[in-house]
């Protein structure tokens, strides 16, 4: 059922943080590939690096870590952001392509599910028009994080909406004033005006904050229980529906 | 990172399909556990079960079917179906801790994520309280859906709204119209109205028709180049958002 005869490129689903979560196809993609490619900032491992440690240690002939340009002081959507996170993709792609000549078969990872807010996509764009690309699906972070709170997300007919902090705090009220369940990605400095909206569209009290879901240091709490709003990037939080039990 | 010593119960997310897309804790769950429990109508084996012939074999010592009970002249909702329905799930329930105090360790199979619009949410909210009850997540249908269409379902800061096609056609039409990405769910015979409601919001264009997606029979296609209304209750429509490309 796998779409692609011989991949030259995977981008693998790694799922939310436990390598348990890791698919079948997943594992056997990590065990054969020639290269493993993950993102990191300078200096670090990077998150997808990091979920697999346990099931693979230091792989030094197989790694390419593609390190991302300091960006400290512009936000995605600025030129000064926008402008070298480009080219950064682009560079990724020469090496990559240049690997792919040499005959070297490719596993990128990734956190999460690839193709659902994924880095991933911004290689694949550019790579999967000349290269057989398999992308390999993966338990999205949000799965992990309302199984591990033990909050079912959808009943029924609930209407779930996924919506990054970063919007607006208008659109924010917005969205979530209209829905029956709700995540919010990518928390990060965003909790406060998250916080402010989930109030005004009557959500604070169903609100669970969920923090590095099945990794090392998971924290799970009522959102109201959360004394401050300090958050990683890869926080969330969970509006659980109430739709139709039966 | 698994949250429950030693489960009694296990809700086991089967993935899109593809048993390669299994997840590692699903598979040893699968391999361990004395019984396999699944749901399915009269005279069928039950699409979860189905997704796992390949890996397991008939099992005829191990397997406990739930039998739905036949409702076909009512629909959720309404009284005629959710009675049969409630009281369906309190007798399985019934029968499940009967084979618990009997020390057995239980699977249940469930498509896609357990707490994802899953059947085992209304096994789990009975049966969780009274034994411990670990849940497996899986990779969601609709990941397998958008991966398979090859399809990256949200970019940037893309809101996405997942929504059942059962709804009434002008909810459909609202929450269409105010989202970048979509998925419509669980579509049967309200296709037609689903592309009427796409059609209202201006997203009849970028709308992707996808049928068992990661199974035999796989059907992927342009809404628009769909020619009749025809769907299993399975399918789903896709519409990707095209949020910040980087």
């Amino acid at each position: 059922m796998t779409p692609v005869a011989r991949p030259v490129f995977f981008g693998v689903g790694l799922g939310p943080g436990d390598p348990a979560y890791l698919t079948v196809r997943a594992r056997q993609v990590l065990d054969e590939a020639d290269r493993l490619v993950h993102f990191c900032k300078r200096g670090r491992r990077g998150n997808a690096r990091t979920i697999v440690d346990r099931i693979l240690g230091p792989q030094p002939a197989r790694e390419i870590a593609l390190v991302y340009p300091v960006t400290t002081e512009a936000a995605p959507g600025e030129e000064a952001y926008d402008g070298p996170i480009a080219a950064f993709y682009e560079e990724s792609c020469a090496l990559l392509a240049a690997e792919a000549e040499a005959g070297r078969r490719m596993a990128i990872l990734c956190e999460g599910d690839p193709f659902f807010y994924g880095s991933l996509m911004h290689l694949w764009r550019r790579l999967a028009p000349r290269y057989p690309f398999e992308v390999v699906p993966g338990v999205s972070g949000m799965s992990g994080a309302w199984t591990l709170a033990g909050a079912p997300i959808t009943w029924g007919d609930d209407v779930l909406t996924v919506l990054p902090g970063t919007l607006p705090e208008e659109d924010l009220v917005r969205r979530l004033s209209g829905t029956d369940a709700a995540v919010v990605m990518k928390l990060g400095r965003h909790l406060a005006k998250v916080r402010r909206a989930l109030g005004a569209a009557g959500l604070l009290e169903r609100a669970i904050y969920v923090e590095r879901a099945a990794m090392e240091g998971q924290r799970i709490l009522p959102l109201a229980a959360k004394d401050d709003d300090e958050a990683p990037y890869f926080a969330m939080v969970l509006v659980p529906g109430e739709g139709r039990r039966l």
